[in-house]
């Protein structure tokens, strides 16, 4: 199962795609932040380069599932609405590419990565960095941020259903229940 | 030159499409609501929505320019971020189409259709259906606001600018200023 983890933002938008094979075995597929303010200054052509970037990382890595922070209020006004535009622009290329989302608060990330809802980003990021087995120290914690968001996912819902299209599956998958 | 206005929000998103000829001759071309709450209760989905329509509309009437109202902090934090996330979604629509957007605040926009930074949204729906000759009533204030933004840019910055592309033109153009 493949998770693209995003952290928005106006400035640095950082994501990360993990593979996870059966209940939690991670691999590293890719991860790194979009530039958005270094492509151009302009507010609104800033929020296009998040949107075509989120959408060649989806076309590329081809994600089952996208995994953002939910928004928290803490921030001052004029961030808060930045961040939710930037925030908009990635959700718009997952929904386009016809990703379920899903939303994690930051407690809820730093607690299933770390154990500790109250947890520091240079703690994250050290867990992160044990979990995916990635050697060197990435230069962002919006890029350690989002692997985070993608693996907080992955342990809450990652575990694969069986699928059961019907009493013969069931029966096949559950001999234990046959009485 | 055609003007789409945008009142951006994620229950009810305004538009409104305008032609300007010579200097403040105005007339309508469509405008309506993009009723994005009634099409889906998920929120993701609805920017999605916002996102499709705006870009049919912009498809659909070839605007010259798009005009969106500016960012306001009165609003309580939780509208504030969604009306955000319905705003990037318009914004989007309209960049991704390579449209130039301008902004205009609240008060500029009333302004300029009313004389009066302060008028009601009563009394800008009726001063937008006079000078765009609209006979009915409007069901929605959106769909006005979003035409009294279009024609503030209109008001603003219609006037076709003669461009210039060297000495030999502006001395063409301008003989008064040839000593």
């Amino acid at each position: 199962m493949i998770i693209l983890g995003i952290d928005p933002g106006s400035v640095l938008c950082g994501y990360g795609v993990i593979n996870m094979q059966g209940n939690n075995k991670f691999t590293l597929i890719e991860y790194g932040v979009i530039h958005a303010k270094k492509s151009t200054p302009d507010f609104f052509l800033r929020l296009k380069e998040i949107y075509n970037k989120t959408d060649a990382i989806i076309k590329r890595t081809q994600p089952d599932y996208v995994s953002v922070e939910s928004m928290f209020y803490s921030k001052n006004v004029q961030s808060l609405m930045k961040l939710s535009h930037a925030r908009a622009a990635a959700i718009l290329a997952s929904t386009m590419n016809n990703k379920e989302i899903s939303e994690y608060s930051p407690k809820e990330v730093k607690k299933s990565v770390t154990g500790r809802g109250a947890a520091s980003k240079e703690q994250v990021s050290f867990m992160v960095r044990k979990i995916l087995n990635i050697p060197e120290t990435p230069e962002f914690f919006d890029a350690t941020d989002a692997l985070a968001v993608a693996v907080c996912h992955g342990l809450k819902f990652g575990q694969p259903k069986q699928k059961v299209s019907g009493w013969s599956d069931y029966v096949k998958n559950n001999p234990d229940k046959v009485l």
